[in-house]
């Protein structure tokens, strides 16, 4: 199974090949067959009938038929139909009594939806090890920028400083309370669906919830009250907690590619192994890694927006509103992916210039400093004074485009309320960091 | 604060006066006063300055100024700018020196952020009294139709029958599970914003996480590990939640206004008090209630979708992600209060009539009971036997307009392997529901 | 190029021809060997360098090396890197000179947006062949039902007769409005994208303007006044009209679904051809076809949804939003072509039951008349007089379930002012179609 | 009417009494009045009961009962049918015989279609001003910097130069573009709805295409071939045009907040007036009205998605997708105002340094001309050569920090084959702007 070229921006190696051809037949056939062997221990079905699906039931026996079913399911609307038929027909080639009890009363929903649950629950391993791996490297680079002084910055415009840990720490705050959520998701989707022809497993008389229990534990999946045919709320919660972990990693892409800026500087995502570095100019190097996050970080909420448009489903099974769900979660599954790979690689490797972080905030000439200035002075001769002063103070920077602390010093009353220690402290970016550590280590200690 | 027309069709009464004029402001007005308070006992401010704000922070204050601060917030970007300015002067008219600590150490999203909690914290306790109605009248309903049998329906068209009470049961179990996630999502939520100009609480010196805890307190609120400026995730949770939320009354809706097609007629929400029941046709009841829901439902994506997009902001305060979320957030309460209220209405309303959904199934001619004919003529004569005779069984059926089981019944082979009981009986619904009372019960019982 | 399982429901197979590798390699060799010639022609590269690139530019000798292309554009952030990359190869391994010219003066940007291009304007051609026997299987029916009555249904409940012909017209000219947006987009977005590094073509020296002509006519498209990098409000307005015109065939689907309804049974898309038509059933036959085209109507938004959002791109080339698009288009194109495909099959072959339709008019036992019989009444009594009346005759047929002109034939009051032949006249279809006829001819005569 | 707090930053002033409660009301009121006189007109109603309606549909008469009007609204799922109710008891005070024929052979979706198509009308207007105050600023801007050179930045990294003229031309393009395809879809929407019940106006009899045309003109809209109600492909195109405009003006958004970053500081949108200049920091001047733009650009995308997602509407008349739309497409249009609103002030104010234009691009220290270089020298030496020399230059200079044309200055191999002035000229930005001003003028040229 390739990637394919128009597919190539949207998803990695891994999670292509969760949802290749040979990945889908075979949960689907695996609830096949786990629905067989269930029958059999039920009572419902003869044992040899389950060991013959069993064994038939492998992807590898039915690879070359994948364009004409393919097709048969678009002409019937879902895999399903075609492929039952093709799974009895093969069953059938072995011992036509067996054939008979393949998909025993299951329906095209049973099978389709649990084959999606099987798939996500290993997406959702796929994606623990990346989590994991991103999770590690922004502790890691958090601890190591605990005291890394940087401009904060509101509307893009320059604040009062903050750390580059405490930057990181919000990054990870949110990245791993929203992974916290998305895994709660996956979880809760870990379910089988199972329900028949009208959702009350008629075909098995008493039969229904015993088979139920048996085919969710050969599953290893849970088994729920009763089947969620056309209540897609698991599903649609799994793509909102999606759309929402994307959307955090979104906002550390941003951020890096904005720290990128050349007339920025501030911190880089490692360039190198294709990553479009410049040969010609070694100093640019492009968000790359950032862009493909922010790319996904598009895509979701339109998928997310997409599935939750579907969810009034008709009745028993719904027509057009399952239909569209393959497609737009599988999408966004990918996606998660791409983004997550992507910020591992970035986080993992981001390198950071804490000497050009220090430049910036002195290329503001200290006006960032003004609010600090004001209160110093405030304490000692009144707020209404104080403010009076500092704001002709930093008109007097602002034209001249000296140093503010520099004006300061200058004034004849400030002199006489601050010593000279206190106006030299005023623009030291590691005096005025109020509880930036703190609140980066309570962020740290809840994890 | 009156309902505006244009928005009469998007809010209940309770939410129009949950996010009016007053309300906002006096949430603002909260804000600051807690914030007051909690800065004197801090001993950051002193305690007559927090007096005096508090005693003046009352919307009743600021009513008739509240045009020019629409205006003004307009070009400031936030309301905050001009509300705090105008906070200020009228505490400076009431004493000069307490003028000086109004917003202390806070930033214009603090303020903004932690008023919009408050709302959405009353907002939860509100749609928590309806979804308690909501969910009492399913179970009620459900219970009483337990035995209520019905065609179940696969994209529209008839399928084996299923009992009405499964069918509720299975709204309830996506809307109680939704509203479950709802609710916590509120919980996660209710938790204070201060952060000071760039999330650090700067000007507090070493006393900001003090601060915010006693503000935590005085609101009500938790105090989280550290500012959540520009990380959106539990707001983006919830606004999700809400989505799924609404989805899964949609669903609901979108049954009950299929059933009460004049063609199916088999439940009906309750017409009356301005519900636009025809007096010239007493049959006639327009679905409204349902409609208004599925309005809700189809507003709800794409609102979701907005708030998932503004997600990746910029640094320590976005430039437009922001900026775009309060209208977004409080549309997309708004129109889940209204979804809610509506399916309250329908759920305690509901009439139904069983002996419609008897003839809805007899109308058939049995065909949707092939299925059943096969499996117990396939247990006497095989499968493959049974299979042939039934489908000839059905199209001369089908042909001819009888019913299937006098078709059978007619049948040498079939009158041969089964009694004429087991032939009466193969038409009858209630011998094939299945599982259908034992889903119903472990939905009931997982509440 | 085969379809794969997971697309199988997306795409229809001449839309994944389109899109498959050797379509998108070809499509982007096509630029290459374009801008050669255009090169070559403006005298900026020698006509044999021209030359090479033409003959070496042919997807058949890339083919085998489309997996570590796909990787290596992941990586890239774009296919164009490697893909230039691979190309210079090539061309190296037969003229090492000419390799020297490829791609010159261009950028990534340039080669993948003209390649989207080109692969649209085959789409738009695609399209337009079923788009045209769609209309005209819907002209052609509508005419043969201009006079086939049947009940109007608002809110899903029945109303005063319309005909079948008209409802036809109605999705007829929703349809074709939406097509002729859609085909004039299609139109504009034939530009060609060439704008070099910056969208200057400061490369070319004097000469970009003249190449960028050349360029334009070899690969017949317009050129554009200057390159447009980051304003995508032309593809936007693009999959805008796909959209519309998907919502304006879902409106088709959702009306056809639900005159399927077995209850209602007055139209059906064709069965057959693994459309899943019912052995057992044979009066069921599944809206496949709809439900399809529904599903693609619940796509459409979202995916216009995040192609909106990612359209304020930063200054010459976006990070991310620029990156997004091409999944989210070619997405779209291809939901389009499935829903169209869709319901070419449902116009060119939809079964229509004229007697069924007469008889649901019928069931509602003339209530659907009340209106018409106060008009009636009223000329000759007074509207007052006549709308206490009918009311009357209404409550007394919904409660005795007697048609309504049976019970008006009973009234003195009416038998006074009505000869007995405008009383019988009050429920016949006919006399009550208003415009109908008259709306479908103007309807019919626009086209 | 005032705008509400919650709104303020959703809408300008010009937009909230556009759709407030009195605007609102006059169009319902306004169609009535106009059917009335028109079916006076067609002989179908007495003169004297158009005259008498017209007399009393004047918004004043109802502003006390608005709330009323609205709680019945919300019950009735529209307006029209509380608004129909109360304009009939009105006239019965004046003249019993007239209320007889208020809203004649109208339904409600005619009168609020028609009122929504009137308030349209009315805010393409308003829209079409500030438009062209936009257009006019660009234009004018763009001319007066055809001459500042600034850096490119794809991928927000450097890139060779550019001028702020053509940057400005390509915001023009796109915004007149959209605009251009914005007032044809207001055009295009500018027509009457009038079906009566079914959409055939049978109670009419054989007026109804008479009268619709006479209501047209009253109104000044145009007459449509037949009525449009559940075929919504007009709004749709619409609001989907809405979203086009507003990505365009959303690039513009995006480009100057990130222009106005402090280290980048090339071009300023005006403060002053309410924006939030600092008066603490002279130098920092937030992007308000930047930022306010790309809120609505962040909120159209979802309002467009949900206005598609309702397309699919049932039969003659949907029950929700049509009851969603109004407040979808009111927000949209508010939206768009505010996006446009605050981006001509933007335009009209900006402020451009084009001396730190030319310090960011020396600060590249001429890596931006290594492209240049090379393409000088290898038109001398051949590419090959060029290449590996630029190379190794560009290593250097990135290495050492010193300027790429100092360091190539001094190859002994790059002496021989370049003058003095060719050196010199390398890293003049003036000298490698391509067909920048070429393109500028075709953009300008085109309007």
């Amino acid at each position: 199974m390739s990637v394919r070229l128009r597919d190539s921006l949207a998803t990695t190696e891994a999670f292509d090949a969760l949802f290749s051809d040979v990945s889908v037949l075979q949960a689907m056939l695996n609830f096949e067959a786990a629905l067989a062997r269930a029958e059999a221990r039920a009572g419902v079905i003869p044992e040899t009938a389950a060991d013959v699906i069993t064994k038939v039931a492998c992807a590898e026996n039915f690879d070359v038929k994948v364009i004409g079913l393919s097709a048969a399911g678009l002409r019937a609307g879902t895999l399903a139909i075609p492929f039952v038929k093709m799974l009895t027909e093969l069953v059938r080639t072995v011992d036509t009594a067996a054939a008979g009890y393949v998909h025993w009363g299951a329906t095209s929903q049973d099978v389709t939806d649990t084959a999606l649950v099987l798939l996500l629950s290993r997406a959702a391993g796929l994606l623990a090890e990346d989590h994991t791996r991103l999770a590690t490297a922004l502790c890691k680079t958090s601890d190591e920028h605990a005291g890394t002084v940087m401009l904060a910055r509101t509307l893009l415009q320059p604040a009062p400083p903050t750390t580059f840990g405490l930057k990181i720490a919000g990054w990870f705050s949110a990245i791993d309370r929203s992974w916290t959520q998305l895994e709660a998701q996956f979880e809760e989707i870990r379910t089988v669906q199972f329900g028949g022809a009208s959702g009350t497993l008629a075909s098995l008389g008493s039969k229904g919830v015993e088979v139920a229990e048996l085919l969710a534990a050969e599953l290893e999946l849970s088994n729920p009250p009763a089947p969620w045919h056309t209540q897609r709320d698991g599903l649609a919660s799994l793509i909102c907690a999606l759309g929402v972990y994307v959307g955090s990693l979104g906002k550390m892409a941003r951020d890096v590619e904005l720290l990128m800026q050349f007339e920025v500087a501030e911190a880089f995502e490692p360039g190198g192994n294709g990553r479009g570095g410049s040969s010609t100019m070694p100093h640019k190097r492009n968000p790359t890694a950032c862009a493909i996050t922010l790319a996904c970080a598009n895509r979701l909420p339109g998928l997310v927006s997409s599935f939750l448009s579907g969810m009034p489903q008709e009745h028993e099974r719904a027509a057009g509103g399952w239909h569209a769900e393959w497609a737009t979660i599988t999408d966004a599954v990918e996606a998660t992916s791409l983004a997550l790979a992507s910020m591992v690689e970035v986080a993992e490797g981001l390198s950071v210039d804490p000497n050009r972080m220090r430049e910036n905030i002195a290329a503001t000439k200290g006006l960032i400093f003004a609010e600090r200035a004001m209160m110093l002075l405030g304490a000692k001769i009144g707020r209404d004074k104080a403010h009076k002063l500092m704001n002709e103070a930093a008109q007097r920077a602002g034209q001249s485009g000296r140093k503010l602390v520099d004006v300061i010093a200058e004034m004849p009353d400030v002199r006489t309320a601050l010593s000279a220690d206190e106006i030299a402290s005023i623009d030291k970016p590691e005096e005025y960091l109020g509880s930036a550590e703190e609140f980066r280590k309570r962020i740290m200690s809840r994890e």
